[in-house]
């Protein structure tokens, strides 16, 4: 009978030993995002982190994913997330600038950096550190969250042949680019995403960016605005995605080491899923719409945009140690990194000719 | 006595269970890299992967990684890998056209496509699925590697003015970019690394490629040649890993994703970290040495380039339905994607200026 006892009393204590190692507790996280429900290319980005992180997890670190129709909070990403409402958010780190403006230097910048050249800085040249160091203060964790690439400069009803054509100009271009066109005249506004076309159709506006052909060809921008110009005001959008630090914290080492790779595959893939779309539906513009003009804005346009730029730019960093940090490490590596673009892409590109 | 035996037959049963179903068997992955041991940013993505994937795994799967010191044949990596002699290997595809030509056109190609067209391609474009097809007739998996950006053209002792300048003209390149000189009048000649820069330095040989600033900087070559010219023969260089297909399907599924996710990102950091050495070591080699002058091939000399590269090609797809399936995809892919990158990437850079 001891015998027996002690068997089972052995058999127990496995038993337990194996539940407590291999316990597989299952972790939910909860994720919002700014983009309507089934949205392209950044809604199929908090799928695929979805996806690879269940499998990968093996069903131990689930999410579930809350689109704007849901939570009712597009811009309300940061303090859900801030607060604990929600884990993870899916959004863009410039949204945010209201909140903390040092946030807005870590999607894109006017006459900034190129995609390659931003991920370079992200990851080798110091940039993960700085967004760090930003977002610390409100308990959050931050990392790029997919590229959309070079944005177009946006659609016009009319050419704009010198500044003066800026002048009273009014353009839908949110956030600093559209500071900087004030500065020179302009008169931005933020019109919501539905009421864009007809706005466009009806004059209300005389111009609007949105992102580039991969998302402008379903918003049929093209059918009644002209010109097409490049970009120059977010040369690299980068999405993000915001954690929650306690959550994170919660979770056992090869759980967030799980969710760090997940995010940043989808990030990457975020991009190569957006230059492919902007090719594919660019060239379904050009097809269907042979008489859309490609314009870039005349130099010295481009030239008094990028002084409004740097002088922009210089109030911020004369108001704050931290943005001044921020921007001149931007400025010095992408002087670094442009020169190498130079003579490796660019100089590709451009001798290949016509 | 009934009850107690029922009871420990269900202790034993249970115990049974959570063996099979948390017995996290340990799984082992021999992995065989084409670098020397400790070689940058490539050797980098290697013990990246191994990282990623034990943290992830939390230990159950494991790599080890031999370096070419270890198994003395780092252009065998395909048979050793074929053989099951070694799970997974890091190298690069173009390496094996002496084995199967199809493998040639998933690393980079002249007057090809560059990174982000090629991650598009791979990933959105039919490119992974074209590669499976080439790689499955050997049992093999192949995925993307690691980028390393644009190569340079290569460091000359003399000015290439016409084509005249490239008769005779002895240089090291290999593979298909050296049968493209070859129809040229040049004489293209591999010669290992080791021997490189007494070779450029004696005049053995007129002119090299390497790779670019990434990798060039620390073989010295800028202070034994005066011209580093821009490129044309692998505007996106890609490497690879390559996966034995039976290892593979032995893998659970949640170690597959692992697997495959880690090789994803390690592949894409790559690529952002190639790109940051060759801006950070471009700006060393400027800085010490400002008489390198960056020289672009006449266009006489790139349009000669192109015509005996698509010859070459048309031979390739004549021979060959697959190659012809493959060159299609590319040819057609990027004319859809370097229109978008003309009115992207290119025109925010030209327009620029300087």
């Amino acid at each position: 009978m001891l015998n027996k006892l002690t068997a089972m009393a052995t058999l127990a204590g496995l038993l337990l030993a194996a539940g407590s190692a291999f316990a597989d507790k299952t972790y939910r996280l909860r994720l919002a995002e700014t983009w309507p429900p089934n949205y392209p290319i950044f809604g199929e980005a908090t799928k695929s982190l979805k996806k690879m992180v269940e499998t990968m997890s093996n069903g131990r670190l689930k999410i579930t994913i809350d689109a704007k129709n849901k939570h009712k909070a597009p811009l309300g990403i940061f303090d859900m997330v801030k607060a604990g409402q929600y884990d993870i958010g899916h959004s863009a780190s410039y949204y945010w600038k209201g909140k903390d403006p040092n946030t807005l230097f870590f999607t894109s910048m006017p006459f900034g950096m190129t995609a390659p050249e931003q991920y370079a800085w992200f990851y080798y040249g110091g940039g993960m550190e700085l967004m760090a160091k930003v977002y610390a203060r409100h308990g959050l964790l931050s990392f790029p969250g997919g590229n959309t690439s070079n944005q177009m400069g946006g659609w016009f009803q009319k050419e704009i042949k010198s500044l003066d054509d800026l002048q009273g100009l009014k353009m839908r271009i949110p956030g600093f680019a559209g500071e900087v066109l004030a500065k020179l005249g302009a008169k931005p506004t933020n019109i919501p995403a539905g009421e864009l076309y007809t706005a466009l159709e009806r004059r209300t506006i005389d111009a609007l960016e949105w992102v580039g052909p991969s998302l402008d060809l379903r918003m049929g921008f093209h059918k009644i605005a002209p010109y097409y110009y490049t970009g120059w005001h977010e040369p690299a959008t980068e999405l993000q995605f915001l954690v929650n630090k306690k959550k994170w914290d919660s979770l056992p080492a090869d759980l967030q080491e799980v969710l760090r790779v997940a995010m940043r595959t989808a990030a990457y893939d975020t991009y190569a899923q957006s230059y492919h779309a902007s090719a594919v539906n660019w060239d379904t513009i050009k097809s269907d719409y042979p008489n859309i003009k490609i314009k870039t804005f005349p130099k010295a346009v481009l030239d008094a945009m990028r002084r409004a730029n740097d002088e922009l730019l210089a109030e911020r960093a004369a108001a704050d140690p931290l943005a001044k940090e921020i921007i001149d490490s931007q400025a010095a590596y992408m002087a670094k990194a442009r020169a190498w673009t130079a003579i490796s892409d660019q100089a590709y590109l451009n001798s290949l000719g016509e």
